[in-house]
């Protein structure tokens, strides 16, 4: 709201050609708050008007934060050289995430512009796979050497600090670019001047591959509560820095991730609002489609049992709120489970307990539910047969639900598969098949019509 | 796997009365790993034991990571000179959250042991919200004064690093301690040690309340990406700061909650296995019931429609499949929409133009699974006017699911709850209940039989 007003100030200042106030104005403001500013559907002149009048570190600052669609403008509307001195002076991981999403015609342009040394560089981060730890790192990192005392390593901090990610977590290499050890600023400011690095180091620190996901350097980062985590090639020779700052987005990302798979929905990549409709019609599209063909089995089993059904109609009205209740408890079940999971609660050795715990648990709820099924069948005078299977068929499919919601998310970590994907779509559908041959094999045994 | 086989030696020397082996052992290991070794349901007599192998400042980090039940073992357990030691010089933030979770009886003979002025900051942080800004701060921060030269500043860091959460941001104060900035470390070292701290800070920083709610306080570190977030009273004075490291605990709990709030559960406070059984049941009874309930009126549609099933009974076949696929659309929009909120992509000023995509997809999406619901009653044989009633109806109710989907959190938001609670479950008794309605209306029409 703030920001809003802000604004309107700055674009009356430009109106009145003010630049001065304006420029005074924006170098007040946080970078993600001009950016978001920035993202007002601006035309592209004025756009690149605002980066003119930013000093030069903000307007990096800015420009990446700045949404793809509004960096891509500004890369089209902007002077060569403002593109080259851009795209120079960013940081490498933010670079790499620009030009993933750019059209490869552009990016093939751009790394033209681009220095030699850094138009390497930015090749080789872009090799790395989608969404592993090289993606994310920036080779922008102090380095020290084990040997240097502490207050030469201060001196090379200060020395190369301008251009580098953080200089509070230094790297230690020896000759070979192998990683020894971490070093923490505080440690270096600390300690008597004259010990070496090597005693103030932490030696063995944790370290991920290139090639790890980026969700497994998120999981370290949490674990160990690090502020840097060091990203090693396959002969453990350095290769950049993931900051505490990139993993913020990463967990993010990841939650995002596991709610759309448990709701049955492929991952979407982009915001809500700025995925086509098509995409995400087509990611829905996929498990909606599952599922309605598996749940055309619910049409066989019915059938299967109609002579039951004509014989007593009342039997049909408790379908929906019977197989409705089992996948409610399913849902709820493999959602406890799932999470417990990917937050690395549950474990394999626990399987039993988990079983027993789930079992009690199913069989507490189903006959408390079942209760209420036998008043309701009651109410709606159906008799005592009806009501008794009812009552019996709550039960056993609260059961039958926990179980399924318990089971399948651990079978598919069994066979590898990202236990989310045993969404609550998937398990409400299995328990509507099992569930009516339940419901209608008691009906048969309280009515007898078998 | 690695940790496991490090505890078993070193089980193996502390039975061996090799103790000083066991030292070394344990001083090499991250506190975290020593932590979840711990929590292998040792006896008491050897927890304590493990605590008297460790170096006095590991021990604390140590304590600080274990579960609650472990530290109540170690508290009852080690001698009164060991617990007073440890809770003198556990973090403050870390100390609050075993005193928020141990008996008030047992806090109240804990506090005694503090020394005064430890007792009275602990009191304090007590004294706010649960999930509060403040519950979660530690008063141990660096505070430098505007008129400072750098020189002066980084002599005044060197002094007091050793008793404080982080030195690498700063606070600056007034002589009434009102904030008035925040320093990085990085600029007091790279500026000309004469610079006074006032042209060096960044001047009217990004601040929390106390009572602000933990969740706004992750929400700001992450969008500012922030090292630390200095938390103020309501007259600006400066009480605390939040590090990002503690934020990742908040958002993984946030998470964890909403997963939990849109599978119909209650927020469950344990780890999966650490809750009891009952707990956790009555978290998820109360939904369950809602839509027991709810689903109840379901069997009074059925009923009331009873005249067109026991002419046409294979209209019954179908049922499940709708309202089956109804909810997995719902779930599908729901969870896209909260997730949006959740994560700030959707405003208000979007209604219009996410009513209209969410109407466009649930039609596309509904005439899709229509065709395939139109071939299924082909199959089974029903003749042509149930065909056409099963059609019609699939791409009316998947198109409810998703409205329902939409604006169920839509509207939970306008009346100021969270929305999550608008969970799958809900929705699908929500969509189960109108979509019979809609099906046996759709019947009517074909069939003729009102």
């Amino acid at each position: 709201m703030e920001c809003n007003k802000l604004f309107e100030q700055i674009e009356n200042c430009i109106d009145q050609k003010r630049f001065r106030e304006a420029k005074e104005l924006l170098s007040d403001m946080e970078p993600i708050d001009i950016a978001e500013g920035l993202e007002r559907d601006l035309s592209p002149a004025r756009l690149v008007f605002y980066f003119r009048l930013l000093p030069k570190d903000l307007a990096v600052e800015v420009f990446e934060l700045l949404d793809i669609e509004e960096q891509e403008r500004f890369l089209q509307h902007a002077t060569d050289d403002e593109v080259k001195e851009m795209i120079e002076e960013m940081s490498d991981d933010d670079r790499t995430e620009l030009f993933d999403e750019l059209p490869a015609t552009t990016v093939k342009r751009l790394l033209q512009k681009l220095s030699p040394e850094e138009r390497k560089l930015a090749n080789t981060l872009l090799g790395y796979p989608q969404d592993s730890a090289g993606r994310i790192m920036t080779p922008e990192y102090i380095d020290l050497k084990a040997h240097m005392t502490a207050e030469a390593a201060l001196v090379r901090i200060r020395q190369k600090a301008r251009s580098k990610e953080t200089i509070y977590t230094c790297c230690v290499t020896d000759e070979g670019r192998h990683l020894l050890g971490m070093v923490e600023l505080e440690d270096l400011i600390l300690a008597d001047p004259q010990t070496e690095v090597l005693d103030i180091m932490d030696g063995g620190p944790v370290s991920v591959p290139t090639t790890a996901d980026q969700e497994e350097a998120a999981q370290l980062i949490s674990r160990y509560d690090l502020h840097t985590l060091p990203v090693v090639d396959r002969e453990n020779r350095l290769v950049g820095i993931i900051t505490f700052d990139d993993i913020l987005d990463v967990v993010e990302e990841e939650a995002t991730e596991d709610f759309e798979r448990m709701a049955g929905i492929e991952p979407v990549e982009e915001d809500y609002l700025d995925a086509g409709l098509l995409t995400v019609a087509r990611k829905r599209f996929i498990w909606l489609i599952i599922c309605i063909v598996a749940e055309a089995l619910t049409s066989t089993v019915l059938k299967h049992y109609s002579p039951i059904v004509q014989r007593v109609v009342s039997l049909t009205f408790f379908v929906p709120l019977l197989i409705g209740t089992g996948g409610n408890a399913g849902t709820q079940a493999a959602t406890l489970m799932i999470r417990g999971m990917t937050v690395g609660e549950v474990q394999w050795r626990d399987l039993g307990r988990i079983i027993l715990r789930e079992t009690t648990t199913g069989l507490l709820l189903g006959s408390a539910l079942g209760l209420l099924g036998v008043a309701r069948a009651w109410m709606i005078g159906t008799g005592t047969a009806v009501a008794w299977t009812v009552a019996a068929a709550v039960t056993l499919i609260v059961l039958l639900g926990n179980l399924a919601g318990t089971l399948l998310p651990l079978l598919a970590r069994a066979v590898r598969l990202d236990p989310a994907i045993m969404s609550g779509p998937l398990i409400t559908t299995v328990v509507d098949v099992c569930g009516l041959i339940v419901y209608f094999e008691l009906a048969g045994v309280f009515i007898g019509l078998n």
